[in-house]
This record gives C-alpha cells, sequence and structure tokens, in this order.
C-alpha cells in the first residue's frame, strides 16, 4: 500500500509545472515530504493575515485566490499549481486567502522540509520564487 | 545547537499538563515531531471552517479562542494548554478561531505525527480526548 502510495505521489510530482524535468532522486526526496489533503466544496485552507507553516501543490480540482474581502478573484488555481510560497519566502503571514470550489486534492509541504528542499536543490528554489515574485506585482 | 532545542523542547513538553508523569521515551519522540511556531500579537493561528492539518501546545503567552463570529471568547489559552485538537479527533474542520493575543511561543504537532502518538500511546489519546470532550459540551 505504501508503495503504490508512493508511486501516486511521483507520478502527481511530475505533474506540477515548476517539477518538470526534474531528476528521479528529486522526485523520491520530495515524495517522501508530501502529505495528502483532501479539501470539500468552499473549505478554507487559510485565510489571509494566518500565520503561514507550510505550502502546497495541487493533484486535482480548481482552488480560489481571494482577496482578504473574498470581492475580488485573484486566480483559480488547478492541476500542477502551487500556492502558500509567498508567506514562506518572505517569512510573512498569508498574503491572500484559499479556498477550495470543488472537491480538491493537494499535497502539502511543511515549512521544514520546505526549508530542505529550498537549500538542497536552488534551481527548484528559482523556480518557485520567479513565478512568486511574479504573483506580487 | 540541536542538543539544545532538544533540551528546551524537553523541558517544555514536561510543562504541559496532559503530559504530565510521562516517562522520558515519549518526551524524546515528542520532541522530535514539534515545530516552534512564534506568533505575534492579533496573528490568527487558524479560523472557524479553516481545514486542520495540525494540533498545537502552547509554551508561552496568550492565546485567545473565538467563535466565527469572533463576538464571544470561549477561553483564553496558556502556558501548558493545547489547541487544535477537535478537529483531527473528529475529522471536521475547525470549530473555533484561534488569535494570539501577544507574542506567543507554540509548538505544532502535525496530523501524521498526531495519529502515530495516539496510537502508540492510548492513556496520552485518552487525556486529550477528555479535555477535548469537555470542551465540546
Ligand atoms: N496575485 C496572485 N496571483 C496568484 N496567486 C497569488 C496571488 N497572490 C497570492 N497568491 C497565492 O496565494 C497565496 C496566499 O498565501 P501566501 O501568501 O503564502 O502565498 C500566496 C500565493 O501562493
Ligand atoms: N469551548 C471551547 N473551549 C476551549 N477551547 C475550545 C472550545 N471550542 C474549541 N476549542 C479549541 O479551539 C480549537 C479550534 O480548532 P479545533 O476545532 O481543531 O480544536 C479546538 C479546540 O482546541
Amino acid at each position: 500500500k505504501n508503495d503504490l502510495q508512493l508511486e501516486f505521489k511521483n507520478r502527481t510530482i511530475k505533474h506540477i509545472s515548476i517539477f518538470e524535468g526534474v531528476d528521479e532522486k528529486f522526485v523520491r526526496e520530495i515524495a517522501l515530504y508530501l502529505t495528502p489533503i483532501v479539501l470539500t466544496p468552499g473549505d478554507y485552507l487559510f485565510r489571509t493575515g494566518d500565520v503561514a507553516n507550510s505550502m502546497f501543490f495541487v493533484k486535482k480540482g480548481k482552488i480560489s485566490v481571494l482577496t482578504e474581502d473574498e470581492k475580488q478573484e485573484l486566480t483559480i488555481l488547478k492541476s500542477g499549481d502551487f500556492m502558500g510560497e509567498i508567506a514562506l519566502f518572505k517569512k510573512s503571514n498569508r498574503t491572500a486567502t484559499v479556498k477550495s470550489i470543488g472537491y480538491s486534492d493537494i499535497y502539502e509541504l511543511h515549512k521544514k522540509e520546505f526549508e530542505k528542499v529550498i537549500k538542497k536543490y536552488p534551481d527548484i528554489a528559482l523556480r518557485i520564487k520567479e513565478k512568486s515574485i511574479s504573483r506580487e506585482q
């Protein structure tokens, strides 16, 4: 069962756009760190101003990124996207509210392991960082 | 530095009331699982309805547990208290909003490790469970 789960994770990881072309070693390492989370329709993952301990990768579903008052939708995230990286990079609180539209399957990467990955794989770090900066514009 | 941190954690753990009288083996094991988090005044740890991936132990500070509309304060948590266990036990979303009053030092226990601890130490599980049930009344 664990082997199957791991195999499943490995496949998801390869579908995450910023992980395109990474080597097997990286895939195996990050797979160990990811925790699956299921979001049901309308579930909040977190809200603007919350303390940040993790970033997340979308495996399946549609996830809305909203302003604090929820009146503006900044983007919709889908399979292969990620979120929650800004607060980790900037050591700030959450800059937006993240809410699932339907059922979504996501993976959590905890701050502890995020920091390991960032240090050990500078090119991955750069890819996440670049996307992150473009979101802050 | 890591040894010092661990020693510091071990002392905190012994101050958490539900861990009173536990053996050294348990303390050493749970210390490995806890991640420190600093909350600044007014920081939200999470809010009613959010998805739950962790529970938390208070090392220092004052933390307010509020109803969803934040009009009622259910309790103030202090050194040695814990929060976030209800959603993990019930596999539900957060039943209340948790906000730091001043600066607080807390420890996070992730769902993955929470489940390990609960299985391996049924008497600790029972103590957390009992407190949890009393909160739901
Ligand atoms: N303008 C934006 N466009 C797309 N995603 C965003 C935007 N602003 C914030 N986000 C994402 O929403 C997340 C909210 O939490 P973080 O600030 O940790 O990280 C943020 C980004 O991943
Ligand atoms: N009436 C209450 N008194 C004290 N603590 C509470 C009360 N209701 C909820 N909590 C705590 O607040 C937390 C909110 O998230 P959880 O539902 O995971 O777990 C909850 C408890 O730890």
